[in-house]
């Protein structure tokens, strides 16, 4: 195990009903005037965006609001909203909604207290100052609810990059699994494939000795092969939707990365499909990840034999561990298809034809310096290779 | 899964050498005078108080000292620490040591600035405001270092209680597995065995479907039981030792028993062995438990059995799975004894002819009402029975 920090300081609320005490965390928080920050119709809709506000206004907390987070949120609304923020002098980000929303409102967070542009922090600049952001979540998936990160793209060039700092932690987050259950079963699936990725792509190491994680990886990767058959069968089974939202806070707090190289080429890899095809995030990972577990299988077979055997319960051959290990992809690739996953590049609209092109950009692109992954450092004829796997 | 709150804020500073950047961290804390609180002889003779002082030197911050700490940490000592935190002006407690020191530090912290006597705190008032208290750990055991919790006997009466409010969880923990090194084999035992206790004691629940923690409880007791065996064998194994402490630490901020009944009452009909004939409480633990689990076995024999199967690797006996849950419960037992633990009343000193007045103190004692825990509620008859299982 290497040496390492943890931090995780967010205040979790969890359970139903929970979003109508935001203003009362609000205030606990120090928030005077709120930014209230979400995406497109559904929290208004559902009348989520309605509940909050009347909770701070129970509070006699103002806000001033910010819609129109869409997918792969761009940099667009985060100078608007940095604007508006000054505007109003707001000093504290409300997102209400799922990893898009809370990833730009992090970027809108850092951007207010900085004199630069805020594209700075996504080109390497530490994030050292922010206005205090909260959340109230409506889909597990990305885990930004309790992370340091932020994902932003610049329209200009179409750059897809991170930034992170402990002070985009949310201060508080509130996660109601209830509010889930009205998510379409395509997007609760690729919620449930995004969060398993996280759990991956910190399994696959080169460092030794890390049991700890290890299985707290494990446990979780469980959970989600457990509840996932019961949350798509009935949407509305708040227990199942309930476990998978903890979990998917878990998959990405870092409590699970911890002391541990970690590989994020899928991600990347990933990246580039949402990126020209504009696919979900999720449903691009079920198609990337199983590629790249192929693919790299034999850099470490006992590591793939081990997740197969205590995660997926594929029986230990002890004489041909190559046999487990494969067995142990099988399975996922069967899991995912089960909970309506796509398989190949052509269920994402992905082309043959752009395999070059996914592959240039995956190493060379959004300033990458050539490669991709740590687990297995794969050159850009690697990253071509696995695209052709999900032929 | 019940509705919850979770907030585990501390920064947590895990590997070699850490203890060095104590100086560090206190500054980044707002700490400019401390009190460094300790034990006995080891922190001094080990040369570790020497190195944390030095590294608060070099940032050029001031301290008083208060050593003196004994395992089951007595008011006495927090009397003269709040008086002295006063006297010299000190804002920022520092806990060198293990368990017991870092209780009787939180103890310090929250009377420092209360008006009234500390001990109030510990007969139920809320704890709303502290110092902030960080540690450097010395042992893989309590969990203090990450936890809301402080346990101190006062001397008038031996009443041993609990305190917990978010004021007290630590502002920074500095876990370097190597200082764990020189711990004699049983007392890292003990610990070992009190980190499984505060997993168990969160596994036996009412609460149904809390499937994600049940199972990271279980990752975290299976990391136990394969470390366990390589630390006894080779007490300087660092990877050992650092899977243990980590394990340590989520075995008790809280990040497993969130959603979830939890049963406290081994651990406190433990509690009245240690007070009266002064075992180590891992070691009142490790005869306690087993006795407990085959006492209440019965009330949820799956439950029992989902532990043994997934934990122990017993085979689930679809018929009987009676069987498969008392094999899970020897399998522990087995697991203790391999570790040096002891198996009987006797061991840790304990007489037969003790036990009505065991079985009242732990149901009337220290403010109780009668009866102890939660999974099964046992009334006095039931934990002298219970006691009565470990001769």
């Amino acid at each position: 195990m290497n040496n390492f920090t943890f931090y995780s300081p967010t205040y979790f609320v969890f359970g139903k009903d929970e979003e109508n005490n935001t203003g009362k965390y609000v205030r606990r928080f120090g928030g005077t005037k709120v930014l209230i920050h979400f995406g497109g119709g559904s929290v208004v809709r559902s009348g989520l965006l309605d509940r909050v506000k009347a909770s701070l206004e129970a509070e006699g907390i103002a806000w001033a609001e910010l819609g129109g987070v869409k997918p792969n949120p761009r940099s667009g609304l985060v100078y608007e909203g940095i604007e508006l923020c000054r505007k109003e002098n707001v000093d504290f980000i409300l997102a209400v909604g799922g990893g898009s929303t809370i990833d730009s409102a992090k970027a809108i967070a850092a951007g207010v207290l900085y004199d630069g542009d805020f594209w700075d922090y996504y080109c390497g600049k530490p994030v050292e100052k922010a206005l205090p952001v909260a959340t109230v979540l409506t889909i597990a998936a990305a885990g930004s609810e309790g992370s340091d990160g932020s994902v932003i793209t610049k329209e200009e060039g179409m750059l897809k990059r991170a930034a992170s700092g402990d002070v985009m932690r949310p201060v508080f987050s509130i996660l109601n699994p209830a509010l889930t259950q009205t998510l379409p079963a395509f997007q609760t699936a690729a919620g449930i494939t995004d969060i398993m990725a996280h759990l991956f792509e910190r399994y696959f190491t080169n460092t030794k000795d890390v049991e700890v994680t290890d299985r707290v990886i494990e446990g979780l990767l469980m959970t989600m092969i457990h509840e996932a058959p019961r949350v798509i069968a009935d949407p509305d089974d708040y227990q199942a939707r309930a476990n998978i939202m903890w979990a998917g806070m878990m998959a990405h707090n870092d409590c699970c990365g911890v002391g541990r190289e970690q590989d994020w080429a899928s991600h990347n890899i990933e990246h580039e499909l949402s990126a020209l095809y504009d696919c979900a995030h999720g449903a691009g990972l079920a198609v990337v990840f199983p590629a790249w577990m192929e693919y790299n299988m034999e850099h470490d077979v006992m590591r793939f034999a081990q997740v197969a055997n205590r995660v997926w319960g594929c029986p230990m051959d002890f004489a041909h561990p190559e046999v487990t290990a494969k067995a142990g992809i099988t399975a996922f690739r069967n899991f995912l298809r089960s909970i309506g996953m796509p398989q190949t590049l052509a269920e994402v609209g992905g082309k043959e034809e752009d395999i070059p092109y996914l592959a240039h950009t995956a190493c060379y692109g959004n300033g990458n310096s050539g490669t991709q992954g740590g687990f297995v450092v794969l050159q850009e004829e690697d990253v071509a290779n696995i695209y052709r796997l999900m032929l």
